[in-house]
């Protein structure tokens, strides 16, 4: 697999090792996350979604924060990243797909970005995503871009729960073909147009085992941003900041071993 | 002009600003480089180059590096940029073009580097890169990634010379169309293959003013770095620390005002 | 000269490099440098003041943003700086002072503050202070600790001026004898003692050049800040926070080149 | 209890919050750490100890990366350090003590540094330090200053053992008072004088939890480094680049809970 640039010869990344092959993802990364969802305006959702795409059961976004450490493709390193998703369903010409559409998430390390953007069509962004600050049953998670602090994350009154991996909220217990993406890169020299536009499908896979979880309550704020204070993300974070807040659902802290190296991804159309 | 997310409208860059149009590149961005040249073999860089790229003039490589500030697209903030460059010619089925061939180029800020790959086919990498080092007629400029140091350029015996724009060596007076590029983005699912895959050309533009000029010697060192070091770009260091020194050229150390938005850019094919 | 760690031998710093004798600073460090200032209640800023010291003119407090770069006793590096200060006098024992007092002093690299606090007796802290922004005659720059933005200086109508040093408002053309600090170490195991507390002095010193100065006007904004926020430094910003703006005084954007060592700081008593 | 910044009241720290009183310490922070140790010549180290210390036990220096997290003064943040240590005595007029010294340590925040050679005499110096690499049985941790690496600790064929509190290498069975330290404060204006300057002690205190050990092997080291790379620091780094390894001794990494807030800390006369 090559990625740019190009005339070094293939690049190493999550799906192929230096000599070529795949990684041994049965038992790590260890993943910590923190998530709260919300109930929010089906029509503040709706305009969110790339073409094709429509929503699907309840509108309840879900932000959550991760922190990776043991990756094997980083030689034992980790990175931190925050996603935004709710439950959508793609209706294409060949494929349909229900399941959770990532709209947005940050990563604070640019390798995984850029393997990531272009190998799997994960809509990723940077920022600074400084270690989660843990009192006892309270747990705050942030994200800075270059000093402006655009995002809190609030979890309250967590409690152990019997260890199970969590299900994002929203779809019930009906279809869920796993995370839904959009991979859209321009034309050069063609600007507006684009050389690449189309779903993407990241099916479960992995046996991640779960090793702690905690429930409780929580809440997230995205906080006033101008175009000066993040000149290329204001415009998402304005976009999540005006979403209604018209129910907290639920909040977890969990922890778990072992995840997939992704290479299930396929396009969808 | 839309980059992902898609989901969240048009995104602000350095070729649209909030409200859709160009920003003033006039007068700015201040842009201070400092940049070391040498003879290398020319069967060693021969196999650096993408597809229907052949090399042109003189083997002669040039690493520079840069420090930008007061870009109007990022609100008056800046970034640092280190670039590789030798000579080399596209031939293609359409287009002929010969100007220097822009193998890799590292920078310390992912914004820049999403819409440079994307929107212009650069082959940006991520890296830290600690504001140069300035003695007197002594500059020292270096490049790590997560704490490994795996590029050092030192220049000495600056003297101030007559301001102008200094030219990449290696092509003489010869003709020069620009900078050139391969873009490159994988497919997703059908790993090994191309959803993008074409040469680019930058066309000269802009029109700086340079300010301060200084001339004198210098050398660059790639230094030895493992797949554990420096697991996604190993590769290249190796190469590059790689290439036989057969004669160091000139150093210059240069100070200019404003640029271009490499709105010109264009896909050859 | 010696500093913790103290096993190893005498520390270059500063003051002494690593021959053990001076540094030339009669042509660097380069500094940039952005001022606001401000007549607030001489009530709020008294009980800033250490014992044994009282105010002094007129109550204006400047806060000044500076970027140093080009630093001999860090081998060509810089690092940034945030300083507070009002003109206040002291009357000690044996000694009588005016001058500016240095009521805080933020710096974002950990070496000069050690030597500054524990060789000086400068309030020295530290914090994230990312480069300023800078646009047209605009001039925005900030302050951040661990991702929370405590403090932001912007500058605007900045218009060309003869260069000259300038001078620290509210002491008018009376006495001024430099600058004013309190240096105070607690006594290990006798918390709440003090094993040195005494004021000391900064003379005027070095024969900086100004290169470029342009005046304009400004404000100053300490933001809401809380214990969880910054453990260790929520009290200080807070403070700030509450000092009434009576009246804007004069903003400055300055650029000099040289400087002193401070060998000449001297304890007061 | 105070630090500089003076006029601003009581500043919060590890033995005071924000309502003067102290912390919980029982259950938290976490701490994890990858320790290596190695029998050197007891020339080498001799010169590296203040007055009136001398070498006890075995000449064998510990260096130990930790990784601290929960930690309740820093608001549920953590912090990284990297620990020299090897076993001496303290003879003064008035006390006598034994334990093991510690020569330097590094710490990747300024906050805790501060009160810590402040208040408590710990010889601490700033330096980034990188999460550390996990794969499987094996370990590297390194430590770098302004992206200059200068120090890497490798443990390989690490396996589980039973849960206990490891004891730092060289004193065998005999008497261990705790960790000692030499607190040295500079005389303003008087360079080459001391402000302060006396041994300190650590008593053992606190009561953390193993939770996992792990045995191995492994092996520190510090590389060369020059004044121009590390102009505050180099003479250290030489110091210990230089210290001969006559045999590798045990290598751990364990995992713990609770800490003490080190107000046992005390001056020896």
């Amino acid at each position: 697999m090559y990625r740019m640039p190009y005339g070094f010869g293939p690049t190493a990344g999550p799906r192929q090792g230096p000599d070529n092959g795949p990684f041994d993802w049965s038992n790590t990364p260890r993943r910590w996350s923190a998530a709260v969802s919300f109930l929010t305006d089906p029509k503040s959702l709706d305009h969110l979604l790339p073409p094709q795409f429509e929503l699907a059961g309840e509108p309840v976004v879900t932000v959550e924060f991760f922190v990776l450490s043991e990756l094997a493709w980083l030689a034992g390193r980790g990175y931190s990243m925050l996603q935004v998703r709710f439950p959508a369903a793609f209706g294409g010409n060949r494929d349909r797909a229900v399941g959770t559409f990532l709209s947005v998430l940050w990563e604070n390390l640019a390798d995984p970005i850029l393997s990531g953007r272009e190998e799997l069509g994960f809509a990723k962004l940077w920022c600074d995503l400084p270690p989660p600050r843990i009192m006892g049953d309270r747990v705050t998670c942030a994200a800075s871009w270059l000093g402006h602090e655009f995002a809190v994350l609030e979890l309250s009154n967590l409690v152990e729960a019997e260890p199970r991996t969590p299900t994002y909220p929203g779809l019930g217990g009906s279809q869920n073909d796993g995370t839904l993406h959009y991979k859209y890169i321009p034309k050069t020299g063609e600007w507006g147009k684009a050389a690449v536009a189309h779903a993407c499908l990241t099916p479960p896979a992995g046996n991640p085992t779960t090793q702690r979880l905690r429930i409780g309550t929580g809440q997230v704020t995205f906080k006033p941003t101008t175009w000066e204070q993040m000149p290329t993300q204001y415009h998402i974070v304005q976009t999540l900041a005006a979403l209604p807040v018209l129910e907290q659902r639920e909040a977890w802290c969990v922890e778990t071993r072992g995840a997939s190296d992704l290479s299930q991804q396929r396009a969808l159309a």
